[in-house]
C-alpha cells in the first residue's frame, strides 16, 4: 500500500468560492433571509410552454447539438440584432453554454495559459479570479476608484499589461459594485487590448439592467474589436431562470471553436429543457423583463433607505445597473464588532443576526475586500424589510453592549 | 494595433471529440439515420411529474444549492445502498454534476497536472483521453485483448504504470466495447491503484445494463479501496434522459470537495428542473429501466445479426453490457473501399449510405482505432434496420462496381 498521491495543484490551491461557501453555511442555519446569491425573486416566467414543450415535444429528454438547438441560436442571433445592431451567423458565431458561468470557464481556459497574466478591475466578479487561478494564470487587478462611483482607471489598467498579459476580462454592468461603463471608458479599454493583442473577455450579464437612465453600451457592436472580443451573456437573471444553467456567447468562429472544445468536456450540450425555456422567454414581447427592471429600480431605492439608516455601520456608491451593493464596513465600526476579515464579519452577521452576505474578500485584493460586503437586492421587498430589521437589531444590541 | 495573441495549449493541442464532430458534420446531411451518439430511444419516463414540478413547484428555476439538492443527494444515497450495500453520507460524500461528463472532467483535473500520466484502458471512452490531455497530462494504454471479449492484460497495466502515474480511469460497462469487467479482475485493477498510491475513477454510466446473466461488480461497495476510488454514475442512459444533463459522484469527502471546486467553476450547480427529473426517475418502482433493458437487449441480438449479414466487411466481438458494438473493419474491406483512416470510413458511411458511426480512432491509439467503428443500438428498431439495410446496399454497390 503506498500513500495515495495528491490533488492537481489547479484545485490544491484553490478554496470553493465565498459565494458557495455562504451559501453552504448559510443551509446549515435554520430561518436565515439571503442577501447573499443574486437569484431573481420571480417565478419561471416560461412555466406553461416549458410545462406544455416536456409534454409534448419528442426530443426534449435527448442531447441536443452541441453548440446548442439551432432554434436556440437563431433566436439569439435575433436578439443581438436587435440589441446591438449586429448581424450574427447562428451556426458560427453564437454558442449556448451552461450558464454565464460554463462560458466564462470556456473562455479562460482557451486563453490563459500556466503563469500567464488576465487583468481585471477590481473589486470584480469573483469567477473570474477562479478561473484564473484554475487555469493556473496570474489574476492582475486594476483598481476601480470607490469615491468616483468604481469608474476604472485607465492608466492603471494601461499600466498592468506586460508581455505575458493575455486577457483583460470585465463585467459590465459590474458585479458586486454595479457600475455601468461609459462608451468611451469601454472603447478606451477595447483599444488597449487591440494595441496588446489581448483578449477582452466582456461578462454582460446584466446588460438588461441598468438605472437612471444609463444606457448599456456593448463593444460586440463595434466591429474593430471583434477579433480580440468575447461577449458573455445569460438567460438566468434577464429571464429568473438562474437554475436552468442557460448562457450563450458571442465571438467569432476561431474562438468559438476553442471555446467548444470546453464546453464538450465540461458538460457535453446545455440541458435541452432549459434551452426549450430560454427560448420561450427570449421571444418577443419582453413583458417579464420590463417587469424585473421596475421591480429591481423599486428595490435600489428600498435597500439604499435602509442602507442610509445604517449609516453608521456602512457607507456606499449608490449602483446604477446589476442588483447589488458593495458597501464599505466603516472603520468606526470595528470598535463595535470587533472582526478578523469580511469572511468573519459576513459570518457574524450569518449566525448573529441571520442574514447571509457576501465578504468582500471574495471579489479581489484582500485590503479592500476586508472593507466591504455585497448586499443582493434581488429578493423580495418583504426579505429586504426583515433582514435590515435583523441587522438593526443586531447593530443596535452591540451599541447597548459597548 | 498587435496581432493577437494565441490561445491556451489545453486547447490548442485539442480536436474536439469524433463523436460530437460526427454529430455536427451529420446535421448538414439531410436523412441520415444515426447509429454514431448513444441516445436512448424512449421517451422522457417522467414527463408527466416534471411538467408538475414545472408548474407547482416554487423554486425549480433557482440555482440548488452547488453539489446538488439535498433531496436528490438522498435519493442517490438510497440508491447505492440498493444496488452496492454501502452506507453514504448525502451531505458529504455525493454530488450531482452536469452529466457524467461533467464529473469525469472534475475528477481529471482535481487530479492530473501537466506532465502526469492517466492510465485507460484501450479502446478507451474518448473523453478520458481528451480530458487528460486538457489536463496537460499524459494518456497511457494498455490493452483490451481484442480476441478475448476484450479482457484486459493485467499485466500489461502494471507495467504501464510509472512514478509519474497518477489515475486509472476505466469504465464499467466499457464504452466502446460493452465489457464487463469481473469481480476478480476488478480487485486486480483496484490493488494496483492502492499499492502505488494511484487515483482510481470508475465510469459506472452504464451498471444497469448488462447481457447475458453478467452481474455488475462495483469497487464502490468494497471499503478498501474507498480512500482512492472515485465512482462516477449517471442518469443519461438508465432513465433516458441524455439532455438534462444528471450525472452524480461517489467518493470520500475529500476528494468530493476538490471536485466542487471544478463543478462550481464550470457550471455553479447541475441544473435543477431536471434535478426534479432525475429525483422522480431514481424513485422506485424502476419499470421503465427493467423495460429498457429488455428493449436493449434485443437490439442486441438485432444489430449483431445485421452485423452477421455483412460478415465479410465486419467482424465483432458480442457486448455483454452497455449499447456499443465495437466492430472491426476487416482487412479485405480495404480493397472494396479504400479509406485512409476510420474517420475518413464513417464519413464515407455518412456522405455515402447516410448512416452515423463513431470512427475509432476516437477511442485510443491510432493503429487499433483506425481498424474499428462504433455503432450504438440505442436506437429505434426501424432504424437500425433502415441503417443496416443502406449499409448493406451500399457495400453491394461497391463489391458490383469492384
Amino acid at each position: 500500500m503506498a500513500e495515495r498521491k495528491g490533488f492537481a495543484n489547479r484545485v490544491e490551491n484553490q478554496e470553493i468560492s465565498l459565494i458557495r461557501r455562504m451559501s453552504m453555511l448559510a443551509d446549515e442555519v435554520p430561518g436565515t433571509i439571503s442577501l447573499g446569491q443574486g437569484i431573481p425573486p420571480f417565478e419561471l416566467p416560461v412555466k406553461e410552454e416549458l410545462a406544455k414543450a416536456i409534454m409534448e415535444v419528442e426530443n426534449i429528454n435527448d442531447y441536443s447539438l452541441e453548440p446548442g438547438m439551432t432554434e436556440l441560436r437563431e433566436e439569439i442571433a435575433r436578439k443581438l440584432r436587435r440589441s446591438r445592431g449586429i448581424d450574427v451567423d447562428p451556426k458560427t458565431e453564437v454558442y449556448v453554454s451552461a450558464g454565464a458561468a460554463g462560458a466564462l470557464n470556456a473562455a479562460i481556459m482557451a486563453m490563459v495559459d500556466r503563469g500567464q497574466e488576465a487583468i481585471m478591475l477590481s473589486p470584480t466578479y469573483s469567477p473570474f479570479i477562479l478561473n484564473v487561478k484554475f487555469a493556473e494564470g496570474i489574476p492582475r487587478f486594476a483598481p476601480l476608484i470607490e469615491e468616483e462611483e468604481w469608474k476604472p482607471d485607465i492608466s492603471g489598467l494601461e499600466k498592468a499589461v506586460n508581455d505575458n498579459t493575455k486577457v483583460i476580462i470585465l463585467a459590465n454592468p459590474g458585479n458586486p459594485t454595479g457600475t455601468v461603463y461609459d462608451e468611451e471608458v469601454l472603447r478606451e479599454i477595447g483599444d488597449i487590448a487591440l494595441r496588446n493583442g489581448l483578449f477582452l473577455i466582456m461578462d454582460e450579464t446584466y446588460d438588461f439592467l441598468t438605472y437612471d437612465g444609463k444606457k448599456h453600451f456593448s463593444l460586440a457592436s463595434v466591429p474593430e474589436f471583434k477579433n480580440n472580443l468575447v461577449t458573455v451573456l445569460s438567460s438566468s437573471k434577464e429571464n429568473a431562470m438562474t437554475g436552468l444553467r442557460i448562457g450563450y456567447v458571442y465571438a467569432q468562429e476561431d474562438i468559438i471553436n476553442k471555446m467548444l472544445i470546453v464546453h464538450d468536456l465540461t458538460v457535453i450540450a446545455a440541458p435541452t429543457p432549459s434551452q426549450y425555456g430560454a427560448l420561450f422567454a427570449m421571444r418577443e414581447p419582453q413583458k417579464h423583463v420590463e417587469e424585473y427592471v421596475r421591480e429591481y429600480t423599486r428595490r435600489r431605492e428600498q435597500i439604499c433607505e435602509r442602507l442610509d439608516g445604517l449609516g453608521h455601520i456602512f457607507e456606499y456608491q449608490k449602483p446604477r445597473g446589476s442588483y447589488y451593493v458593495f458597501a464599505r464596513i466603516k472603520p468606526e465600526t470595528r470598535s463595535l464588532l470587533p472582526y478578523d476579515d469580511s469572511f468573519d464579519f459576513s459570518k457574524r452577521l450569518l449566525y448573529e443576526a441571520k442574514v447571509v452576505t457576501i465578504p468582500g474578500l471574495e471579489f479581489g485584493p484582500e485590503e479592500k475586500g476586508n472593507e466591504h460586503i455585497r448586499f443582493s437586492f434581488a429578493h423580495k421587498e418583504k426579505a429586504i424589510n426583515d433582514a435590515f430589521d435583523r441587522l438593526e437589531g443586531y447593530f443596535n444590541s452591540l451599541k447597548i453592549q459597548s
